[in-house]
């Protein structure tokens, strides 16, 4: 067992440089545009005479319903990644970047743990490429003309009171979720109530993660619904002309970024939609890069598998036309535990009825996920204090299910301690065995859509909305956004909406509370309950213990 | 003659690797690290290492008065750095980054022009390395930090009305220049009315322009007065515990950045105050480093010789114990007529006496240079339309007062329009004849450097402030602020406050709004007149034309 941190394990790395690493997937040199040594984006250029080759199978890691125990997804995506490299297989990883702003609340943000890491971390919980701060610029300049727009006449008939676009700032600042704007007389416009989100809520994140190119990019940015005339007819980005300066400033953020696993395997890491009133994947362009460089690719998708797999299937994989091979489930003894009913500071106790109450959480995402016609294999992210007794109990109502559990040692051991499931994972994915299905056709009324998400994957007893909800979504089946699919913003601690119903409740109903329109994006948010769009920091924040230290590296972040 | 246009040259240029211009001036390959194949950053630890070599030459390039004929100051200091090289001179170009909001207001921003250009344009007037993100971003989380310690419980008694310290963002968005925050309820905080800046307005800018490395950059965050109590007490940065997590945000911005010049010279490009409520120049770390690595470094300052190269002396060289060489002051034929009286329209009609009187203002910002015991030249940054007649007046005014003047045609010939310039400058750089005074000395009482820099710069016969204004200056000399130097911000167009008195005005008096502390900065402005400190997008904001073209390229930046 290792003694050292997950910063003490990165910095002791030997990192390659990133030529290197990208000549691993036969990147050329000159298709690398490095940051530093360890970073680089790869260019568009090079992008697009990949078209005609064929994919590389694509895997999915996702997990149980998320508990404050931790899952280890992210680090299993790492740990697969490098395990199927190791087993001498050529593989590719794809994650998400993280945002700035939180981190200096909470610590945190690493990617990966304990010997499967993507590195560098600093880098990649601070500025990175700058992905994220473009998206801010872009979806300000936005927020700005339309200001500007209205100040200036008004010619579009834009009803101020029906502004639907707000600003970003990528920082947790809750100050900012409800001002008023444009005070202090004529020259500063006409005072508006209105807030900021946090970076990745802005639909322009979404956008650029599932925009094919920098054309389709610029095609979404435009789409974008901005406000409403009077006349409720909408005004888009288009209308204001804002879509071609929008698409400037994102063209090197719509660039993959490689970086490394510790053990120097290549890891795509782009985009980061709020995986709620998003669909919480990485970038369509840095997953579709990767199945053209790699034989295997390893990606995951935001939260427990009813929210994040759901939305990277009836999403990203519909929008792109991407097709999964294999899904691996992840859980932990000890999330199983707290889905079991354990609190967190009992878990330390040995507890195998609690993991077996848990694994009816663990089962139902299994069955779930088996709907979508994909094979998945439940992988455990073992930590030190499991015991054997816990384990087999595991083991035993796991394949009571005719599934197949793994158990991984990846985190303490790195591809070392997940070769196993590197085989089967690739044994599954050349297989042939995946017929990919959806959950719903487009063709399904909006409404019958949020109903089977909600029944098929939540196993709710059904959807309550108001009439003026089903009068919103009539109208915008009207207006030809029927076809659209839809994105659950729910609680990721439950099936249900209650966040403090763990494990596999029944029973439960999904009251939705609003709707909203994401044309660019192209989906439907259906919202939930209460979602957080702006954070705030905590009594503490991180930030009072974040500074260099004496060799003027990052102490306090992670 | 030449017909193409700024961005065609560009684009035509033949870019070296951006490690080929580091080998110019000797930065092995591991000291750059690269952002794309043509630029970089200077590594810290290289820098670091550099503090034994002795220093090379410092030639500031000033303006006269500006006009909305242009002078050609940057445009003047690429071409000069391209002279020097020319002439076998080992030389290095420090200019100032470029802000991404004004882009989008106004077509514009590029760095130079025609023959005497640094590139890559389009990245240093968009995100460029990024270094104004990185300095939005340890902005807001202070501000964060502030309405973050009021919300829980504002142990250090912070007066919500006297929080001073507001947000800022990298647009031009007038609807953010008052607002109301934190409404919403109690979740959301107190309600306070406030605002946004535009990033190159925030005192981060300031300090990071002036610290000499990360622990002065640290200490100066830490002395940023963000509020007062009830007691008028201030309340700094340092007391919130903000300083160590917005250097670690600063970090990598704090290394110069490298790009080069058409004719592949090396250019360091970093940092960008305001030139009114800062002081206007490029950073002072890169500054001294291209002072290690080259034997002649040309820099400028923002707006004319009157508050650019007065802030050059009296802010960052007396800071950062700098000491200018020589002086170069541009003027073209264009900006002399119009100091003169001559209308934008008529500027196309031969009109010598307008040159003759227009040489008034020039004249005096010689005087005033010469003031600070530095050697001066005059450059006429040349315009094909400029007729003999004109020059003639030009040369007969400028040597009455025994002044050397040359006529360069950089603009149009790149370096070799340049020589005769370049020849001299180098001349008077290695004569020692520099002796270098300051305009005033640190322990002059805070009014009376006011009074100072009016009636030495402005030529004014006095300046108004009210007993308040007094006051309040009286009161930081008593907390220990006085030997700070005065940064005025005042209008850039006229030697007075007041715009409209072009050429050189007499018998005016300086009026003093309000001055306020920048206490990690380490100076006091002093607002002498309306000073936009965010600016709004026109009416036909220059981003409706901007988009990419089928080469994906930039278009309507320029």
């Amino acid at each position: 067992m290792t003694h050292l941190t997950d910063i003490e394990i990165a910095r002791a790395a030997r990192k390659q440089k990133i030529q290197a690493i990208g000549a691993r997937l036969d990147i050329p040199e000159e298709a690398l545009l490095p940051y530093g040594h360890d970073k680089a984006k790869v260019a568009q250029s090079f992008i697009e005479g990949l078209r005609d080759r064929p994919d590389g199978k694509l895997i999915l890691v996702t997990a149980i319903t998320p508990t404050p125990a931790g899952e280890g997804k992210t680090t299993t995506t790492v740990g697969l990644g490098d395990g199927l490299n190791r087993i001498g297989k050529r593989a590719a990883i794809c994650i998400r970047e993280a945002s700035l702003g939180p981190c200096f609340g909470l610590k945190g943000g690493a990617a990966g743990g304990g010997y499967a890491q993507v590195i560098p971390m600093e880098d990649m919980n601070l500025h990175f490429t700058g992905d994220f701060h473009a998206i801010t610029s872009a979806h300000n300049l936005l927020s700005a003309m339309i200001d500007n727009h209205i100040h200036w006449g008004n010619e579009l008939q834009i009803d101020q009171r029906r502004v639907v676009w707000r600003r970003v700032m990528d920082m947790n600042d809750r100050a900012l979720r409800d001002i008023v704007t444009s005070l202090g007389g004529p020259a500063n416009g006409f005072p508006r109530q209105t807030g900021f989100d946090i970076t990745v809520a802005s639909e322009v994140m979404a956008i650029l993660c599932l925009a094919e190119d920098l054309a389709d990019l610029q095609r979404r940015l435009g789409e974008i619904i901005v406000a409403y005339t009077r006349e409720k007819e909408p005004i888009r980005a288009r209308d204001l002309k804002a879509d071609g300066a929008m698409t400037v400033l994102l063209r090197d953020a719509m660039q993959p970024n490689l970086v490394q696993t510790l053990e120097n395997n290549p890891a795509f890491v782009h985009g980061g939609p709020f995986a709620n009133i998003a669909h919480g994947c990485n970038s369509v362009i840095s997953t579709r890069l990767a199945l053209k460089l790699a034989d295997y690719v390893v990606t995951e998708a935001g939260f427990g598998a009813d929210l994040g797999a759901e939305k990277f299937m009836d999403i990203k994989c519909r929008k792109a036309g991407l097709s999964p091979d294999a899904v691996v489930l992840v859980a932990t003894v000890r999330s199983l535990k707290m889905n079991g009913g354990v609190a967190k500071e009992n878990l330390g106790a040995e507890n195998p009825q609690a993991v077996q109450a848990g694994c009816a959480n663990l089962t139902r995402h299994l069955e779930n996920l088996r709907g979508f016609g994909v094979p998945v294999v439940v992988a455990i992210n073992r930590f030190a204090g499991d015991t054997e007794a816990e384990l087999e109990m595991l083991r035993k109502t796991v394949e009571a299910e005719d599934a197949e559990v793994f158990l991984c040692n990846h985190w303490a051991e790195g591809s070392a301690g997940i070769e196993a499931l590197a085989h089967r994972v690739a044994e599954l994915a050349d297989s042939g065995e995946a017929a990919f299905q959806l959950l719903y056709p487009d063709t399904m009324p909006l409404f019958e859509k949020i109903e089977t998400v909600a029944r098929k994957i939540y196993r709710a007893d059904g959807v309550d909305a108001d009439p003026r909800i089903r009068a919103q979504l009539a109208e915008w089946e009207a207006q030809g956004f029927g076809d659209l699919p839809v994105c659950v913003a729910k609680t990721q601690y439950s099936f249900s909406a209650d966040p403090s119903q763990r494990g596999a409740v029944t029973g439960h109903r999904i009251p939705v509370r609003e709707v909203r329109l994401s044309a660019g994006a192209g989906f439907i948010v259906v919202i939930c309950g209460e979602i957080m769009t702006m954070p705030g920091l905590p009594r503490t924040p991180a930030a009072e213990g974040i500074g260099l230290n004496a060799d003027n590296q990052v102490e306090g972040l992670f």
